[in-house]
């Protein structure tokens, strides 16, 4: 399982003014204390708005002196990603994830050329002119389509990361499984391109955030997730994961959850 | 999902004083603290043993003094389960479940005329007279011969609760993916026949426990399970479950979630 944090995020006002008062320090620790707790990648989530593209090139630089993990660059705008891929430094860590396309036409002549300049993993949403659609296998038919459309591209399937997006449950109880049943439809079709989730989508508007996040987590990996955007400092969340991994034999011997016990990283 | 709970169990040293006391007191405050928690059944469990008949008779009594769920009679010995059924005060509650059978032909024979005395819904664990297979198969196999044979004796099929048996996680990392997937191959086909696992076995020598409880306590909710004999005081288990009924589509509106959170069971 990828562990991608999502902390730092321009979304959240209290990120937005530290990253406007170029506090150097502030996004530093929250890119080292991600880390720390387990995060693999880190995620700059930055969308539309004042100066983004001064923001992403500014979080980048910040963020690779604090740490060697490599960056998910998070934007719906195109210029963003690619802002953030020309300050990216190559000599740490490894490829940053380009996220993400669509199978929007418009968007996706705009990120492919970003992917086969740089080489990079991308995300791709499963939805395409028509919206995002209520059902697994109009959502895997677009997956399908993108896989086909960046394979004929040279991209690796390896390299493709599908989200078939997570909406609020509270808004529609039937979200989670249709994400669930998407994820399960392209691991069949496709068992090496991945699979990747923004998990905190699942909880927006519901009491107890963290105990529906945590809930889907395990659900999305029964379901062959390979990768999600979360919160690497909830310490319960992060504990299940690694009890799920030696649940679905991915931890041999349990190796991973011992040695994780030991280091009394266990919640 | 069906919540049984799993505190009353003689194989449990300071459980046992406590029945050869006859300490009332102590099993009724075992009884009630595990309804209130949310059990909607409890489990007495009698294994082999010293006056084990008596001990089960006595706890019927007791425990029905005390609550009104219906109660799991748990045994491998068929002695044990009648002992309990003809004590059994069928005012109170609902029918007991006749814990357990298998394919084995001398157990089978003995447990069905009970099952069939009483009308009740009976256990089956995937095994036989070959004993315990490692692969998921197999063990459909067996259900799938178990459940024929029960509803040709006239058991409705609302009635059978296969377990496809959980073995240590630390002994096997397979044997969570052969549970799930023989939870799968029952559900898919005969989905309206019950399954359930005894979930503590799971987690048999390994650190933490609880964390491998409840994950794979999900695991088994997308896997389609109904039932599990668990620990209805571990209130962060029961909450996850909570939050999966929501995520699997089975809480409307999720009106349970937020009832239990309004009523600060959330934890």
């Amino acid at each position: 399982m990828l562990i991608i944090g999502e902390k730092i995020d321009l979304s959240q006002e209290d990120i937005r003014k530290e990253v406007e008062k170029r506090n150097e320090e502030f996004i530093q620790e929250l890119a080292r204390s991600q880390v720390e707790c387990g995060a693999q990648v880190l995620d700059l989530i930055a969308t539309i708005g004042e100066n983004v593209l001064e923001h992403m090139r500014w979080l980048v630089k910040t963020v690779q002196e604090a740490v060697d993990v490599p960056l998910c660059l998070d934007s719906p705008d195109y210029r963003v990603i690619k802002a953030g891929l020309e300050v990216y430094s190559w000599d740490k860590g490894k490829k940053p994830i380009i996220d993400s396309t669509t199978a929007e036409k418009e968007k996706f002549n705009l990120i492919l050329p970003l992917v086969k300049k740089y080489q990079c993993p991308v995300v791709a949403l499963t939805m395409d002119d028509r919206g995002i659609l209520d059902n697994s296998l109009e959502r895997f038919k677009i997956a399908d389509k993108l896989i086909k459309e960046l394979i004929s591209e040279g991209v690796p399937l390896e390299d493709i990361y599908i989200d078939p997006i997570v909406f609020p449950i509270g808004v529609d109880t039937k979200s989670g499984d249709i994400a669930l049943e998407t994820i399960r439809k392209i691991k069949e079709a496709y068992p090496t391109v991945k699979t990747s989730i923004g998990l905190s989508n699942i909880s927006y508007g519901l009491p107890e955030r963290r105990l529906i996040n945590q809930s889907f987590m395990i659900l999305a990996m029964a379901s062959g997730l390979d990768a999600a955007i979360l919160d690497p400092t909830d310490k319960k969340l992060m504990s299940l994961i690694k009890a799920a991994n030696v649940l679905l034999d991915k931890d041999e011997f349990c190796l991973q959850y011992i040695k994780a016990f030991r280091e009394g990283k266990l919640k």
